[in-house]
Protein backbone atom coordinates (compact mmCIF):
# COMPACT_ATOMS: atom_id res chain seq x y z
CA UNK A 1 0.00 0.00 0.00
CA UNK A 2 2.97 2.27 0.11
CA UNK A 3 4.57 1.76 -2.67
CA UNK A 4 5.19 4.80 -4.70
CA UNK A 5 2.96 6.54 -7.56
CA UNK A 6 4.17 5.46 -10.70
CA UNK A 7 4.39 9.55 -11.25
CA UNK A 8 6.62 9.27 -14.51
CA UNK A 9 5.99 6.02 -16.43
CA UNK A 10 8.05 5.87 -18.88
CA UNK A 11 6.71 5.92 -22.52
CA UNK A 12 3.87 7.62 -21.62
CA UNK A 13 3.64 11.69 -21.95
CA UNK A 14 2.25 14.23 -23.27
CA UNK A 15 -1.42 15.63 -22.53
CA UNK A 16 -3.62 14.39 -19.69
CA UNK A 17 -5.61 11.46 -20.60
CA UNK A 18 -8.67 14.10 -19.37
CA UNK A 19 -8.58 17.67 -19.71
CA UNK A 20 -11.96 18.12 -16.99
CA UNK A 21 -12.10 15.33 -14.50
CA UNK A 22 -15.80 16.06 -12.38
CA UNK A 23 -15.78 14.01 -8.91
CA UNK A 24 -19.22 13.19 -7.71
CA UNK A 25 -18.85 13.00 -4.14
CA UNK A 26 -15.76 13.25 -2.13
CA UNK A 27 -16.10 10.74 0.44
CA UNK A 28 -12.85 8.50 0.51
CA UNK A 29 -12.86 6.84 -2.76
CA UNK A 30 -13.59 10.15 -4.60
CA UNK A 31 -11.50 12.34 -2.35
CA UNK A 32 -8.87 9.81 -2.94
CA UNK A 33 -9.40 9.64 -6.41
CA UNK A 34 -9.43 13.65 -6.93
CA UNK A 35 -6.17 13.80 -4.88
CA UNK A 36 -4.68 11.23 -7.41
CA UNK A 37 -5.68 12.89 -10.14
CA UNK A 38 -4.28 15.94 -9.47
CA UNK A 39 -0.45 14.73 -8.58
CA UNK A 40 -0.81 12.76 -11.49
CA UNK A 41 -1.87 15.45 -14.09
CA UNK A 42 -1.47 18.76 -12.69
CA UNK A 43 -2.61 19.96 -16.06
CA UNK A 44 -5.88 18.97 -15.66
CA UNK A 45 -9.10 20.19 -14.07
CA UNK A 46 -10.23 18.47 -11.08
CA UNK A 47 -13.60 19.66 -9.78
CA UNK A 48 -15.84 18.49 -7.16
CA UNK A 49 -19.40 18.58 -6.38
CA UNK A 50 -20.13 17.55 -3.08
CA UNK A 51 -22.50 19.54 -0.40
CA UNK A 52 -21.09 22.94 0.67
CA UNK A 53 -19.00 22.11 3.56
CA UNK A 54 -17.11 18.82 1.74
CA UNK A 55 -16.35 20.88 -0.78
CA UNK A 56 -14.84 23.84 1.31
CA UNK A 57 -12.62 21.11 3.08
CA UNK A 58 -11.78 19.10 -0.13
CA UNK A 59 -10.60 22.89 -1.52
CA UNK A 60 -8.40 23.50 1.56
CA UNK A 61 -6.82 19.58 1.30
CA UNK A 62 -5.68 20.51 -2.26
CA UNK A 63 -8.03 17.51 -3.68
CA UNK A 64 -9.71 19.56 -6.14
CA UNK A 65 -9.23 23.06 -8.01
CA UNK A 66 -13.13 23.93 -8.40
CA UNK A 67 -16.12 22.93 -6.68
CA UNK A 68 -19.75 23.31 -5.68
CA UNK A 69 -22.88 21.70 -4.41
CA UNK A 70 -24.19 21.79 -7.45
CA UNK A 71 -24.14 19.05 -10.74
CA UNK A 72 -23.86 22.48 -13.09
CA UNK A 73 -19.91 22.12 -12.36
CA UNK A 74 -19.89 19.01 -13.89
CA UNK A 75 -21.10 20.28 -17.53
CA UNK A 76 -17.77 20.90 -18.84
CA UNK A 77 -16.39 17.63 -17.73
CA UNK A 78 -14.83 15.50 -20.35
CA UNK A 79 -14.77 12.65 -17.51
CA UNK A 80 -17.10 12.32 -14.92
CA UNK A 81 -16.41 9.90 -12.07
CA UNK A 82 -19.54 8.89 -9.94
CA UNK A 83 -18.27 8.70 -6.10
CA UNK A 84 -21.98 8.53 -4.34
CA UNK A 85 -23.67 5.78 -2.32
CA UNK A 86 -24.41 2.60 -4.68
CA UNK A 87 -28.53 3.75 -5.23
CA UNK A 88 -27.71 7.88 -5.27
CA UNK A 89 -25.52 6.90 -8.38
CA UNK A 90 -28.18 5.06 -9.66
CA UNK A 91 -30.19 7.77 -9.33
CA UNK A 92 -27.75 9.95 -11.39
CA UNK A 93 -27.49 8.06 -14.37
CA UNK A 94 -31.50 7.25 -14.33
CA UNK A 95 -31.79 11.20 -14.88
CA UNK A 96 -29.48 10.96 -17.68
CA UNK A 97 -27.28 13.64 -15.79
CA UNK A 98 -30.40 15.93 -15.60
CA UNK A 99 -28.57 17.31 -19.35
CA UNK A 100 -26.43 18.99 -17.82
CA UNK A 101 -23.51 17.75 -19.97
CA UNK A 102 -24.13 18.67 -23.59
CA UNK A 103 -21.00 17.50 -24.83
CA UNK A 104 -19.18 14.17 -25.46
CA UNK A 105 -18.15 12.55 -22.16
CA UNK A 106 -16.88 9.53 -20.92
CA UNK A 107 -18.66 8.68 -17.73
CA UNK A 108 -17.28 5.80 -14.83
CA UNK A 109 -18.02 5.42 -10.81
CA UNK A 110 -17.09 3.44 -8.18
CA UNK A 111 -19.74 2.08 -6.69
CA UNK A 112 -19.39 -1.38 -4.74
CA UNK A 113 -22.17 -2.98 -6.64
CA UNK A 114 -22.20 -2.92 -10.60
CA UNK A 115 -25.08 -4.88 -12.27
CA UNK A 116 -27.78 -2.36 -10.92
CA UNK A 117 -25.63 0.43 -11.74
CA UNK A 118 -24.86 -0.68 -15.64
CA UNK A 119 -28.78 -1.19 -15.99
CA UNK A 120 -29.26 2.63 -14.63
CA UNK A 121 -26.52 3.57 -16.90
CA UNK A 122 -28.42 2.75 -20.34
CA UNK A 123 -30.99 5.95 -19.52
CA UNK A 124 -27.43 8.02 -20.06
CA UNK A 125 -28.15 10.07 -23.75
CA UNK A 126 -25.76 8.86 -26.51
CA UNK A 127 -23.11 11.15 -25.80
CA UNK A 128 -22.08 10.00 -22.84
CA UNK A 129 -20.33 7.08 -22.67
CA UNK A 130 -20.36 4.94 -19.43
CA UNK A 131 -17.60 2.51 -18.19
CA UNK A 132 -18.39 1.02 -15.05
CA UNK A 133 -15.64 0.86 -12.21
CA UNK A 134 -14.78 -0.50 -8.39
CA UNK A 135 -11.95 0.44 -6.57
CA UNK A 136 -11.22 -2.73 -4.07
CA UNK A 137 -9.32 0.51 -2.01
CA UNK A 138 -10.74 1.13 1.19
CA UNK A 139 -9.42 1.63 5.06
CA UNK A 140 -11.21 0.98 8.39
CA UNK A 141 -12.73 4.67 8.47
CA UNK A 142 -14.27 6.55 5.21
CA UNK A 143 -14.66 10.20 4.51
CA UNK A 144 -12.61 12.91 3.18
CA UNK A 145 -9.98 13.42 5.68
CA UNK A 146 -8.62 9.69 5.32
CA UNK A 147 -8.63 9.78 1.49
CA UNK A 148 -4.91 9.48 0.26
CA UNK A 149 -3.40 9.75 -3.56
CA UNK A 150 -1.45 6.50 -3.12
CA UNK A 151 -5.16 4.56 -1.58
CA UNK A 152 -5.25 2.72 -5.14
CA UNK A 153 -1.58 1.88 -5.43
CA UNK A 154 -1.14 -1.99 -5.90
CA UNK A 155 -4.95 -2.64 -5.68
CA UNK A 156 -7.37 -4.23 -8.21
CA UNK A 157 -9.96 -1.84 -10.11
CA UNK A 158 -12.55 -3.96 -11.68
CA UNK A 159 -13.79 -2.30 -14.99
CA UNK A 160 -17.34 -3.37 -16.52
CA UNK A 161 -17.75 -2.06 -19.73
CA UNK A 162 -21.30 -1.67 -22.20
CA UNK A 163 -18.73 -2.18 -24.98
CA UNK A 164 -15.02 -1.79 -25.64
CA UNK A 165 -15.37 1.54 -27.59
CA UNK A 166 -13.88 3.70 -24.24
CA UNK A 167 -12.35 1.25 -21.68
CA UNK A 168 -8.65 1.32 -23.04
CA UNK A 169 -9.09 4.84 -21.73
CA UNK A 170 -10.46 4.33 -18.46
CA UNK A 171 -8.11 1.21 -18.42
CA UNK A 172 -5.69 3.36 -19.18
CA UNK A 173 -6.74 6.36 -16.31
CA UNK A 174 -7.14 3.70 -13.15
CA UNK A 175 -3.59 2.38 -14.25
CA UNK A 176 -2.19 5.99 -14.18
CA UNK A 177 -3.74 6.26 -10.41
CA UNK A 178 -1.98 2.97 -9.61
CA UNK A 179 -4.04 0.44 -9.65
CA UNK A 180 -4.46 -3.02 -11.45
CA UNK A 181 -7.46 -2.94 -13.86
CA UNK A 182 -9.48 -5.86 -14.45
CA UNK A 183 -11.96 -6.28 -16.57
CA UNK A 184 -15.03 -8.53 -15.83
CA UNK A 185 -18.85 -8.33 -16.21
CA UNK A 186 -21.17 -6.60 -13.86
CA UNK A 187 -23.08 -10.10 -12.84
CA UNK A 188 -19.34 -11.78 -12.34
CA UNK A 189 -18.26 -9.14 -10.79
CA UNK A 190 -21.84 -8.85 -7.85
CA UNK A 191 -21.33 -12.30 -7.19
CA UNK A 192 -17.80 -12.24 -6.38
CA UNK A 193 -17.89 -9.08 -4.20
CA UNK A 194 -21.08 -11.21 -2.88
CA UNK A 195 -19.13 -13.83 -1.14
CA UNK A 196 -15.93 -12.01 -0.74
CA UNK A 197 -17.00 -8.81 0.87
CA UNK A 198 -20.80 -8.73 1.21
CA UNK A 199 -21.34 -11.82 2.77
CA UNK A 200 -18.15 -12.17 5.35
CA UNK A 201 -19.68 -8.48 6.40
CA UNK A 202 -23.19 -9.62 7.26
CA UNK A 203 -21.18 -12.45 9.04
CA UNK A 204 -19.31 -10.53 11.28
CA UNK A 205 -22.21 -8.49 11.96
CA UNK A 206 -24.90 -10.61 12.49
CA UNK A 207 -21.97 -13.16 14.82
CA UNK A 208 -21.35 -9.70 16.98
CA UNK A 209 -24.57 -9.11 17.10
CA UNK A 210 -25.29 -12.49 18.74
CA UNK A 211 -22.71 -13.00 20.63
CA UNK A 212 -23.40 -9.84 22.44
CA UNK A 213 -26.74 -10.19 23.35
CA UNK A 214 -25.98 -13.51 24.20
CA UNK A 215 -22.79 -13.12 26.78
CA UNK A 216 -23.48 -9.18 27.51
CA UNK A 217 -20.33 -6.79 27.96
CA UNK A 218 -18.54 -9.29 31.03
CA UNK A 219 -18.45 -11.78 28.47
CA UNK A 220 -16.85 -9.98 25.82
CA UNK A 221 -14.34 -8.58 28.10
CA UNK A 222 -13.34 -12.00 28.11
CA UNK A 223 -13.02 -12.95 24.11
CA UNK A 224 -9.33 -13.66 22.43
CA UNK A 225 -7.92 -12.66 19.69
CA UNK A 226 -9.53 -15.27 17.33
CA UNK A 227 -13.03 -13.13 18.51
CA UNK A 228 -11.61 -10.53 17.96
CA UNK A 229 -10.22 -11.10 14.12
CA UNK A 230 -13.25 -12.78 13.27
CA UNK A 231 -15.61 -9.09 14.61
CA UNK A 232 -12.95 -7.08 12.66
CA UNK A 233 -15.34 -6.11 10.31
CA UNK A 234 -18.62 -5.35 12.91
CA UNK A 235 -17.50 -2.10 13.52
CA UNK A 236 -18.34 -0.79 9.66
CA UNK A 237 -21.22 1.84 9.47
CA UNK A 238 -24.16 0.97 7.87
CA UNK A 239 -24.69 3.73 5.63
CA UNK A 240 -22.85 2.13 2.24
CA UNK A 241 -24.26 -1.20 3.09
CA UNK A 242 -27.69 -0.53 3.07
CA UNK A 243 -27.25 0.43 -0.72
CA UNK A 244 -25.25 -2.50 -1.51
CA UNK A 245 -27.81 -5.19 0.62
CA UNK A 246 -30.52 -3.61 -1.31
CA UNK A 247 -28.29 -3.66 -5.21
CA UNK A 248 -26.89 -6.87 -5.12
CA UNK A 249 -29.87 -8.88 -3.22
CA UNK A 250 -29.43 -12.02 -5.19
CA UNK A 251 -26.02 -13.06 -5.22
CA UNK A 252 -26.10 -11.98 -1.46
CA UNK A 253 -28.94 -14.51 -1.03
CA UNK A 254 -27.25 -17.21 -2.53
CA UNK A 255 -24.04 -16.87 -0.87
CA UNK A 256 -26.24 -16.15 2.35
CA UNK A 257 -28.02 -19.65 1.71
CA UNK A 258 -24.94 -21.64 1.21
CA UNK A 259 -23.38 -20.05 4.09
CA UNK A 260 -26.64 -20.64 6.60
CA UNK A 261 -26.84 -24.40 4.91
CA UNK A 262 -22.93 -25.26 5.84
CA UNK A 263 -23.70 -23.92 9.92
CA UNK A 264 -26.90 -26.21 9.74
CA UNK A 265 -24.77 -28.97 8.53
CA UNK A 266 -22.56 -28.24 11.52
CA UNK A 267 -25.48 -28.14 13.65
CA UNK A 268 -26.57 -31.22 13.07
CA UNK A 269 -23.43 -33.14 12.72
CA UNK A 270 -21.33 -31.71 16.19
CA UNK A 271 -21.10 -35.21 17.04
CA UNK A 272 -19.95 -36.86 14.15
CA UNK A 273 -15.90 -35.89 13.56
CA UNK A 274 -15.56 -37.49 10.21
CA UNK A 275 -17.65 -33.98 9.19
CA UNK A 276 -16.01 -31.60 11.52
CA UNK A 277 -12.58 -33.24 10.21
CA UNK A 278 -14.12 -32.69 6.65
CA UNK A 279 -15.60 -29.13 6.79
CA UNK A 280 -11.89 -27.76 8.98
CA UNK A 281 -9.94 -29.66 6.55
CA UNK A 282 -11.44 -28.18 3.32
CA UNK A 283 -11.32 -24.30 5.31
CA UNK A 284 -7.64 -25.03 5.97
CA UNK A 285 -7.08 -26.04 2.08
CA UNK A 286 -8.83 -22.78 1.22
CA UNK A 287 -7.03 -21.02 3.61
CA UNK A 288 -3.71 -21.79 2.43
CA UNK A 289 -4.33 -21.15 -1.37
CA UNK A 290 -5.07 -17.74 -0.27
CA UNK A 291 -1.83 -15.02 -0.91
CA UNK A 292 -1.05 -13.84 2.70
CA UNK A 293 -2.39 -10.96 4.18
CA UNK A 294 -1.07 -7.74 3.11
CA UNK B 1 1.14 -10.84 26.52
CA UNK B 2 4.90 -9.90 27.34
CA UNK B 3 4.81 -8.78 30.55
CA UNK B 4 6.84 -10.95 33.22
CA UNK B 5 6.48 -13.34 35.19
CA UNK B 6 5.91 -12.52 39.38
CA UNK B 7 8.77 -14.52 39.82
CA UNK B 8 9.18 -13.09 43.58
CA UNK B 9 5.64 -12.07 44.10
CA UNK B 10 5.70 -10.17 47.49
CA UNK B 11 4.42 -12.13 50.48
CA UNK B 12 4.33 -15.44 49.46
CA UNK B 13 7.41 -17.68 49.56
CA UNK B 14 8.61 -20.61 51.05
CA UNK B 15 7.92 -24.31 49.43
CA UNK B 16 6.26 -24.76 46.15
CA UNK B 17 2.59 -25.12 46.42
CA UNK B 18 2.96 -28.78 45.11
CA UNK B 19 5.89 -30.87 45.13
CA UNK B 20 5.15 -33.36 42.35
CA UNK B 21 3.32 -31.84 39.53
CA UNK B 22 2.53 -34.22 36.67
CA UNK B 23 1.14 -33.28 33.62
CA UNK B 24 -0.62 -35.76 31.39
CA UNK B 25 -0.34 -34.29 27.50
CA UNK B 26 2.67 -32.51 26.83
CA UNK B 27 1.22 -30.17 23.99
CA UNK B 28 0.85 -26.08 23.58
CA UNK B 29 -0.82 -26.03 26.97
CA UNK B 30 0.90 -28.86 28.58
CA UNK B 31 4.40 -27.96 27.66
CA UNK B 32 3.69 -24.34 28.85
CA UNK B 33 2.45 -25.19 32.43
CA UNK B 34 5.47 -27.31 32.78
CA UNK B 35 7.66 -24.66 31.82
CA UNK B 36 6.14 -22.12 33.50
CA UNK B 37 6.11 -24.74 36.61
CA UNK B 38 9.45 -25.47 36.34
CA UNK B 39 10.57 -21.45 36.05
CA UNK B 40 8.66 -20.66 38.92
CA UNK B 41 9.72 -23.92 41.56
CA UNK B 42 12.72 -24.61 40.62
CA UNK B 43 12.59 -27.06 43.34
CA UNK B 44 9.26 -28.94 42.48
CA UNK B 45 10.04 -32.26 40.50
CA UNK B 46 7.92 -31.66 37.25
CA UNK B 47 6.94 -35.26 35.65
CA UNK B 48 5.75 -35.62 31.91
CA UNK B 49 3.89 -38.17 30.29
CA UNK B 50 3.29 -38.58 26.93
CA UNK B 51 4.85 -40.63 23.48
CA UNK B 52 7.91 -41.36 24.12
CA UNK B 53 9.50 -39.24 20.72
CA UNK B 54 7.40 -35.92 22.27
CA UNK B 55 8.63 -36.86 25.93
CA UNK B 56 12.35 -36.73 24.95
CA UNK B 57 11.31 -33.39 23.15
CA UNK B 58 10.55 -32.00 26.60
CA UNK B 59 13.66 -33.10 28.26
CA UNK B 60 15.80 -31.64 25.72
CA UNK B 61 13.22 -28.03 26.24
CA UNK B 62 13.99 -28.55 29.80
CA UNK B 63 10.62 -28.13 30.24
CA UNK B 64 10.22 -31.30 32.82
CA UNK B 65 12.29 -33.28 35.16
CA UNK B 66 11.20 -36.77 34.41
CA UNK B 67 8.58 -38.10 32.23
CA UNK B 68 7.17 -41.67 30.31
CA UNK B 69 4.80 -42.79 27.84
CA UNK B 70 3.38 -44.33 31.11
CA UNK B 71 0.43 -43.03 33.52
CA UNK B 72 2.45 -44.58 36.17
CA UNK B 73 5.13 -41.84 36.60
CA UNK B 74 2.23 -39.92 37.29
CA UNK B 75 1.72 -42.02 40.86
CA UNK B 76 3.58 -40.20 43.45
CA UNK B 77 2.58 -37.03 42.50
CA UNK B 78 0.54 -34.24 44.43
CA UNK B 79 -0.58 -32.12 41.71
CA UNK B 80 -1.99 -33.89 38.22
CA UNK B 81 -3.09 -31.77 35.47
CA UNK B 82 -4.74 -33.36 32.53
CA UNK B 83 -3.72 -31.76 29.48
CA UNK B 84 -4.76 -34.00 26.70
CA UNK B 85 -7.77 -33.77 24.42
CA UNK B 86 -11.14 -33.66 26.25
CA UNK B 87 -12.58 -36.89 25.32
CA UNK B 88 -8.81 -38.77 26.32
CA UNK B 89 -9.36 -36.25 29.57
CA UNK B 90 -12.72 -37.76 29.87
CA UNK B 91 -11.21 -41.47 29.18
CA UNK B 92 -8.64 -40.95 32.29
CA UNK B 93 -11.01 -39.44 34.57
CA UNK B 94 -13.37 -41.93 34.18
CA UNK B 95 -10.88 -45.05 34.71
CA UNK B 96 -10.29 -43.02 38.00
CA UNK B 97 -7.14 -42.33 36.78
CA UNK B 98 -6.49 -46.25 36.52
CA UNK B 99 -6.47 -46.74 39.98
CA UNK B 100 -2.62 -45.55 39.80
CA UNK B 101 -2.71 -42.47 42.37
CA UNK B 102 -3.19 -44.13 45.97
CA UNK B 103 -2.23 -41.33 47.99
CA UNK B 104 -4.08 -38.04 48.35
CA UNK B 105 -4.08 -35.63 45.10
CA UNK B 106 -5.44 -32.44 43.19
CA UNK B 107 -6.09 -33.15 39.73
CA UNK B 108 -7.31 -30.61 36.97
CA UNK B 109 -7.73 -30.46 33.62
CA UNK B 110 -7.13 -27.86 31.00
CA UNK B 111 -9.69 -29.05 28.41
CA UNK B 112 -11.90 -26.40 26.57
CA UNK B 113 -15.18 -27.36 27.80
CA UNK B 114 -15.88 -28.57 31.18
CA UNK B 115 -19.00 -29.86 32.22
CA UNK B 116 -18.61 -33.56 30.52
CA UNK B 117 -15.10 -33.17 32.07
CA UNK B 118 -16.65 -32.46 35.11
CA UNK B 119 -19.24 -35.11 34.84
CA UNK B 120 -16.21 -37.93 33.74
CA UNK B 121 -14.79 -36.13 37.48
CA UNK B 122 -17.17 -37.76 39.44
CA UNK B 123 -15.70 -41.08 38.54
CA UNK B 124 -11.88 -40.37 40.33
CA UNK B 125 -11.77 -41.91 44.00
CA UNK B 126 -11.98 -39.92 46.84
CA UNK B 127 -8.52 -39.56 47.78
CA UNK B 128 -7.89 -37.96 44.20
CA UNK B 129 -9.50 -34.03 44.62
CA UNK B 130 -11.26 -32.57 41.10
CA UNK B 131 -10.98 -28.92 40.15
CA UNK B 132 -11.67 -28.47 36.36
CA UNK B 133 -9.65 -25.76 34.52
CA UNK B 134 -9.44 -23.82 31.20
CA UNK B 135 -6.92 -21.29 30.55
CA UNK B 136 -8.07 -19.13 27.80
CA UNK B 137 -4.27 -18.83 26.00
CA UNK B 138 -3.21 -20.28 23.27
CA UNK B 139 -1.48 -19.58 19.69
CA UNK B 140 -1.99 -19.52 16.03
CA UNK B 141 -0.03 -23.15 15.87
CA UNK B 142 -0.34 -26.00 18.44
CA UNK B 143 2.31 -28.28 19.45
CA UNK B 144 5.18 -28.62 22.36
CA UNK B 145 7.81 -26.66 20.11
CA UNK B 146 5.14 -23.17 20.86
CA UNK B 147 5.48 -23.87 24.48
CA UNK B 148 5.83 -21.13 26.31
CA UNK B 149 6.47 -20.06 29.75
CA UNK B 150 4.72 -16.94 29.83
CA UNK B 151 1.69 -18.18 27.59
CA UNK B 152 -0.48 -17.71 30.74
CA UNK B 153 1.01 -14.05 31.23
CA UNK B 154 -2.04 -11.97 31.98
CA UNK B 155 -5.02 -14.34 30.42
CA UNK B 156 -7.91 -15.65 32.27
CA UNK B 157 -7.62 -19.00 33.37
CA UNK B 158 -11.29 -20.25 34.46
CA UNK B 159 -11.44 -22.90 37.26
CA UNK B 160 -14.77 -25.16 37.53
CA UNK B 161 -14.56 -26.86 40.96
CA UNK B 162 -16.75 -29.44 42.62
CA UNK B 163 -16.37 -27.99 46.10
CA UNK B 164 -14.48 -25.49 47.59
CA UNK B 165 -12.04 -27.40 49.31
CA UNK B 166 -9.54 -27.82 46.98
CA UNK B 167 -10.16 -24.43 45.47
CA UNK B 168 -7.18 -22.07 47.09
CA UNK B 169 -4.68 -24.22 46.03
CA UNK B 170 -5.67 -24.47 42.25
CA UNK B 171 -6.24 -20.65 42.33
CA UNK B 172 -2.83 -19.92 44.11
CA UNK B 173 -1.15 -22.10 41.57
CA UNK B 174 -3.08 -20.71 38.32
CA UNK B 175 -2.14 -16.82 39.28
CA UNK B 176 1.73 -18.28 40.23
CA UNK B 177 1.70 -19.72 36.45
CA UNK B 178 0.84 -15.41 35.39
CA UNK B 179 -2.83 -15.71 34.79
CA UNK B 180 -5.74 -14.70 36.41
CA UNK B 181 -8.57 -16.99 38.07
CA UNK B 182 -12.00 -16.70 37.19
CA UNK B 183 -14.43 -19.35 39.31
CA UNK B 184 -17.28 -20.58 37.32
CA UNK B 185 -20.01 -23.38 37.18
CA UNK B 186 -19.61 -26.01 34.17
CA UNK B 187 -22.03 -24.91 32.23
CA UNK B 188 -21.95 -21.22 32.58
CA UNK B 189 -18.36 -21.92 31.36
CA UNK B 190 -19.40 -23.73 28.58
CA UNK B 191 -21.69 -21.91 27.40
CA UNK B 192 -19.45 -18.81 27.48
CA UNK B 193 -16.92 -20.62 25.16
CA UNK B 194 -19.72 -21.93 22.83
CA UNK B 195 -20.52 -18.00 22.08
CA UNK B 196 -17.18 -17.02 22.21
CA UNK B 197 -14.64 -19.55 20.59
CA UNK B 198 -16.67 -22.78 19.10
CA UNK B 199 -18.98 -21.04 17.14
CA UNK B 200 -17.03 -18.13 15.81
CA UNK B 201 -14.22 -21.11 15.11
CA UNK B 202 -17.24 -22.73 13.35
CA UNK B 203 -18.67 -19.90 11.66
CA UNK B 204 -14.89 -18.96 9.83
CA UNK B 205 -13.97 -22.71 9.04
CA UNK B 206 -17.64 -22.55 7.23
CA UNK B 207 -17.67 -19.05 5.45
CA UNK B 208 -13.97 -19.91 4.24
CA UNK B 209 -15.08 -23.71 2.75
CA UNK B 210 -18.41 -22.33 1.07
CA UNK B 211 -16.10 -18.73 -0.16
CA UNK B 212 -13.28 -21.29 -1.47
CA UNK B 213 -16.53 -23.57 -3.26
CA UNK B 214 -18.12 -20.83 -4.96
CA UNK B 215 -14.99 -18.45 -6.35
CA UNK B 216 -11.92 -20.72 -6.72
CA UNK B 217 -8.48 -19.63 -5.80
CA UNK B 218 -8.33 -16.97 -8.15
CA UNK B 219 -11.72 -15.40 -6.97
CA UNK B 220 -9.81 -15.97 -3.09
CA UNK B 221 -6.99 -14.15 -5.07
CA UNK B 222 -8.50 -10.86 -4.77
CA UNK B 223 -10.21 -10.83 -1.64
CA UNK B 224 -8.98 -8.14 0.76
CA UNK B 225 -7.86 -7.40 4.34
CA UNK B 226 -11.58 -7.94 5.67
CA UNK B 227 -11.95 -11.40 4.45
CA UNK B 228 -8.81 -12.20 5.94
CA UNK B 229 -9.40 -11.10 9.23
CA UNK B 230 -13.02 -12.52 9.44
CA UNK B 231 -11.89 -16.46 8.02
CA UNK B 232 -8.40 -15.99 10.55
CA UNK B 233 -9.55 -18.80 12.33
CA UNK B 234 -10.41 -21.30 9.16
CA UNK B 235 -6.53 -22.18 9.51
CA UNK B 236 -7.26 -23.76 12.99
CA UNK B 237 -6.56 -27.53 12.87
CA UNK B 238 -9.53 -29.81 13.64
CA UNK B 239 -8.22 -32.00 15.75
CA UNK B 240 -8.94 -30.26 18.78
CA UNK B 241 -12.55 -29.09 17.68
CA UNK B 242 -13.78 -32.93 17.04
CA UNK B 243 -13.86 -33.08 20.90
CA UNK B 244 -15.16 -29.91 21.79
CA UNK B 245 -18.15 -30.08 19.42
CA UNK B 246 -19.02 -33.56 20.80
CA UNK B 247 -18.62 -32.10 24.33
CA UNK B 248 -20.43 -28.76 23.91
CA UNK B 249 -22.98 -29.77 21.68
CA UNK B 250 -25.87 -28.31 23.48
CA UNK B 251 -24.69 -24.82 24.12
CA UNK B 252 -23.10 -24.87 19.98
CA UNK B 253 -26.38 -25.77 18.91
CA UNK B 254 -27.90 -22.88 20.65
CA UNK B 255 -25.55 -20.48 19.66
CA UNK B 256 -25.29 -21.74 16.39
CA UNK B 257 -29.76 -21.84 15.88
CA UNK B 258 -29.26 -17.66 17.36
CA UNK B 259 -26.89 -16.92 14.17
CA UNK B 260 -28.38 -18.79 11.50
CA UNK B 261 -31.76 -17.01 12.74
CA UNK B 262 -29.96 -13.70 12.20
CA UNK B 263 -28.70 -14.54 9.24
CA UNK B 264 -31.95 -15.54 7.95
CA UNK B 265 -33.42 -12.45 8.91
CA UNK B 266 -30.69 -10.52 6.76
CA UNK B 267 -31.45 -12.51 3.99
CA UNK B 268 -35.26 -11.90 4.21
CA UNK B 269 -34.19 -8.03 4.45
CA UNK B 270 -31.38 -7.36 2.22
CA UNK B 271 -34.20 -4.69 0.95
CA UNK B 272 -34.98 -3.62 4.10
CA UNK B 273 -33.13 -0.19 5.04
CA UNK B 274 -34.45 -0.20 8.95
CA UNK B 275 -33.06 -3.98 9.45
CA UNK B 276 -29.97 -3.46 8.04
CA UNK B 277 -29.28 -0.09 9.65
CA UNK B 278 -29.92 -1.92 13.02
CA UNK B 279 -28.06 -5.21 12.88
CA UNK B 280 -25.12 -2.82 11.31
CA UNK B 281 -25.54 -0.11 15.08
CA UNK B 282 -25.85 -3.22 17.12
CA UNK B 283 -23.44 -4.67 16.19
CA UNK B 284 -20.88 -1.50 16.15
CA UNK B 285 -21.74 -0.92 19.61
CA UNK B 286 -21.16 -4.57 21.05
CA UNK B 287 -17.69 -4.21 19.07
CA UNK B 288 -17.24 -1.24 20.70
CA UNK B 289 -18.29 -2.18 24.22
CA UNK B 290 -14.88 -4.83 23.55
CA UNK B 291 -11.58 -4.36 24.96
CA UNK B 292 -9.34 -3.10 22.36
CA UNK B 293 -7.39 -5.99 21.13
CA UNK B 294 -4.04 -7.30 22.63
Amino acid sequence: MTEPLPLHRPGRSGPPLFSRIAIVGLGLIGGSVALAARRRWPDALVIGVDRKDIVERAMILHAIDVGADDLGMAAEADLIVLAAPVLEICRLLESGLSGMVAHEAVVTDVGSTKAAIVRAAAALPRHLHFVGGHPLAGAAVGGLEHARSDLFAGRPWWLCPDSTANLHRLDEFVEDLGATPKVVKAEAHDRLVAFLSHVPQLAASALMEIVGEAVGEEGLGLAGRGFQDTTRLASSPSDIWKDTCATNAAPIEEALDRLIARLQELRAGLNDPDLIERVFASAQQWKRKMPPRA
